[in-house]
């Protein structure tokens, strides 16, 4: 089974379209709290998760502890739940093939996030790993996206409807990322790539509404999943984190439930 | 003095516009054989190099134990010349904060290239470290560079031109990356940024001639380098790697010395 299956039958299995992204604050960690935290969180969580996100820039930010740090809080994901690494590269060639070889076979991701600014030639490489998946940046979920993402192009589309239709022409094994913070332009991604797997952050505390990714998406599994990272690792300070973060991504978990599945 | 003024005087100061990229390949060195190899490329080639380029994907591939080569490397460049960190990161808030901590803090390097699809957000922290320097992603220098960056754009524009006049805009401490395989490109690019700080990749091994990129795109320092990474560290294998290397990088230090200073 390729990524996108996995995911399909981890979502199927548990009724959840819940990926639990793992963005350490610094201001909250030190490397040696780091591990038994996120590791916490996981194991509370993963009932309810369809996959983890772990973002490398919130271990990166540590040196090389903290990447030491990534290494011993990913062994702590059970093995039947797919891990995305959250990793945004884009370069060409023979160096998009040493990120391939970095992601793949040393950190062992199942699937990966890409910039897809260069072209196929950035996500040809990860795609050449036949059980691997890739997501790449179509219309993120940040106040400054719409600086390019959405400008017009001389063929009537905007950007990001050409980063759709061209990147998720290159494979079956290519999702997209889509913001929860513009429902309109989500609607826009689902109508043209009716097939397409959406990865989709900024619910919780950038503003996106579950129910509405939902209404504009689509609920099947494989090919949807929300996430939300601090709404559910920071639920709660203190001895009760573990238990709040499993709380807050039932609760998600919940809320994504579309409306017909929740009535039957 | 911030980067691009380091960078102005270093050029300046041995009359080289050449930035020598270090990007090891995988299937020539294991993780205890790096180290010295590009320390003494570094030592051979400092007296031509306005500054260096590692590929933080080259180290990576080694996994964590690449990492620890790199810091070494690092520290095998002699301080008074400006390292650039390859990463063409791209992520949004508190993540690109994350980024920037990592590249700038940790790592230590004077200026990173960075991926702008999703715009000011992604720069901005980076920008927040008012010594350091960026070059954003524009007109790229492979085969499929063409897909998106080419892109015309409703108010007659294409995208790369787009994304030289937005992301110039943001600060004078965000130069371009351009590649030296479209000459036509290159020029318009100094055209329509005048002033934009140029990192130009693409020369050697991708087929770009040095004497076009100067007269497509000037030679003043600071404004340019030109990069050769393959062509430099592999120049010879066996005993004689430094000395080619130190020669590779004197020639392309002359090939990119404008006619008009050849002749004085």
């Amino acid at each position: 089974m390729n990524f996108f299956d996995r995911l399909a039958h981890r979502s199927r299995a548990i009724d959840s379209l819940v990926c639990v992204g793992i963005d350490p604050d610094i201001r909250r960690h030190s490397t040696e709290d780091l591990v038994p935290y996120l590791s916490g969180v996981i194991e509370a969580a993963a009932p309810y998760a369809a996959c983890f996100k772990p973002n490398i820039a919130f271990f990166e930010q540590f040196g090389i502890d903290g990447l030491r740090a990534l290494e011993r809080t990913l062994a702590a994901i059970p093995q039947d739940i797919p891990v995305i690494g959250d990793v945004k590269r884009g370069d060409i060639g023979n160096t998009a093939e040493a990120y391939a070889r970095a992601m793949f076979e040393h950190w062992g991701f199942d699937a990966v996030t890409l910039s897809g600014y260069q072209g196929l030639d950035t996500v040809a490489p990860f795609l050449a790993y036949d059980d691997k998946g890739v997501y790449v940046l179509c219309r993120t979920s940040n106040p400054s996206s719409s600086e390019f993402q959405e400008l017009p192009l001389a063929n009537g589309r905007r950007l990001f409807e050409e980063v759709a239709l061209t990147a998720t022409s290159w494979s079956p094994r290519v999702g997209l990322v889509v913001g929860a913070t513009a429902p309109d332009e989500l609607r826009r991604v689902r109508e043209i790539v009716p097939a397409a797997p959406l990865l989709v952050p900024g619910v919780g505390a950038q503003g996106g509404k579950p129910e509405e990714v939902i209404a504009a998406a689509g609920s099947e599994p494989g090919r949807i999943i929300v996430n939300s990272s601090r709404g559910i690792l920071y639920a709660a300070t203190g001895d009760s984190f573990a238990g709040a973060a499993a709380a807050a991504a039932r609760d998600l978990r919940d809320a994504l439930r579309a409306p017909a599945a929740t009535g039957s």
